[in-house]
């Protein structure tokens, strides 16, 4: 077992669950080590989305275009977290959104079916994917919440309160379409505060 | 046991785990069964949501106030699933959001610790509240892919082909109110297609 290598997917499952060697070390087997580069394209969209993407370092972009061509952020993944574009992947159809790696990332990935085994492996994976499962959704019904109700600066404001790290590590533009405003708007917010 | 009451629950299981009729029983206790009137204000917002509830018949709303007052639907709950305000409910922090039974609706409702020690009576209940959770999260990706992506029109296609039970069931002012537009547009959008 290579420390180096899995230590933080351990970190991740121990924060829930008892992990006993043998069986994380079968879990382990199953994901294989790769790193993007800066602005790298991870998924496009229209193809279905095979891998569920574990980040050791570094940051993926989940993100959409609409009809005008526009880029809107859907969801960023950060370090020692899960994510993939989840629709497509698990529902194993064509996404509507590509995945960016927007600094170098180093991952883990694992395929849709080795994904689908993995509690028959390591009986304690279904509860922690469960645990991650909530923490994404309520992320995305506040999401959701911000869209429909707040205006633009409160939008920034919450932003603030709730993830600091996004607004210092990424580039304007990006934390300008996760806000779903224009990045003059983003400037006079951040100069106003 | 009360097939009557408790049937549709079964259903819900026995759709992904198999359920034997002793744990089932125990899991069947610690839900209790209630009705709400039509337009009956089922949680607050500022509240704490003690209750996750299965619906049986009927419609619960799941919407939030903007700072202007007007409200705006962010969940519909049909009969033979789950529901609640998510996040307060998981994390048991008030809610931003506001619960009311949209018909008469017949639920069974179970409480947050007992929730929580669900899968210790029914193993097969990680498995289910997963995969279900899963349905959910993928709903509200959607969601959130229709706001920042797709204009009225588009929106209300997508509807007409997800969720025609949505549009031909609820008040047109639920229906605009979920897609973000006026009843105005809906009319026009309605009249057109």
């Amino acid at each position: 077992m290579d420390e180096n290598k899995f230590g933080q997917l351990k970190k991740y499952l121990t924060n829930h669950v008892a992990v006993d060697d043998e069986s994380f070390s079968v879990f382990c087997s199953k994901f294989k080590f790769r790193t993007f580069r800066r602005n790298e394209i991870v998924l496009k969209a229209g193809e279905i989305c095979s891998y569920m993407y574990f980040v050791k370092s570094g940051c993926l972009r989940v993100f959409m275009l609409d009809a005008e061509g526009k880029e809107s952020t859907r969801f960023l993944v950060f370090e020692n977290k899960f994510g993939t574009a989840f629709p497509s992947f698990t529902l194993q159809e064509p996404s509507l959104a590509s995945i960016q790696s927007l600094e170098t990332s180093e991952v883990l990935y694992i395929s849709y079916r080795d994904f689908q085994q993995l509690s028959d492996h390591f009986p304690g994976w279904e509860k922690v994917y469960r645990i991650n499962l909530e923490k994404d959704y309520i992320e995305s019904i506040k999401r959701i919440e911000s869209l429909i109700t707040v205006d633009a600066k409160d939008r920034y404001k919450l932003l603030l309160l709730n993830n600091q790290t996004l607004i210092k590590r990424l580039p304007s533009k990006i934390v300008a379409d996760y806000l779903g405003i224009s990045q003059e708007t983003l400037s006079r917010l951040k100069s106003k505060k």
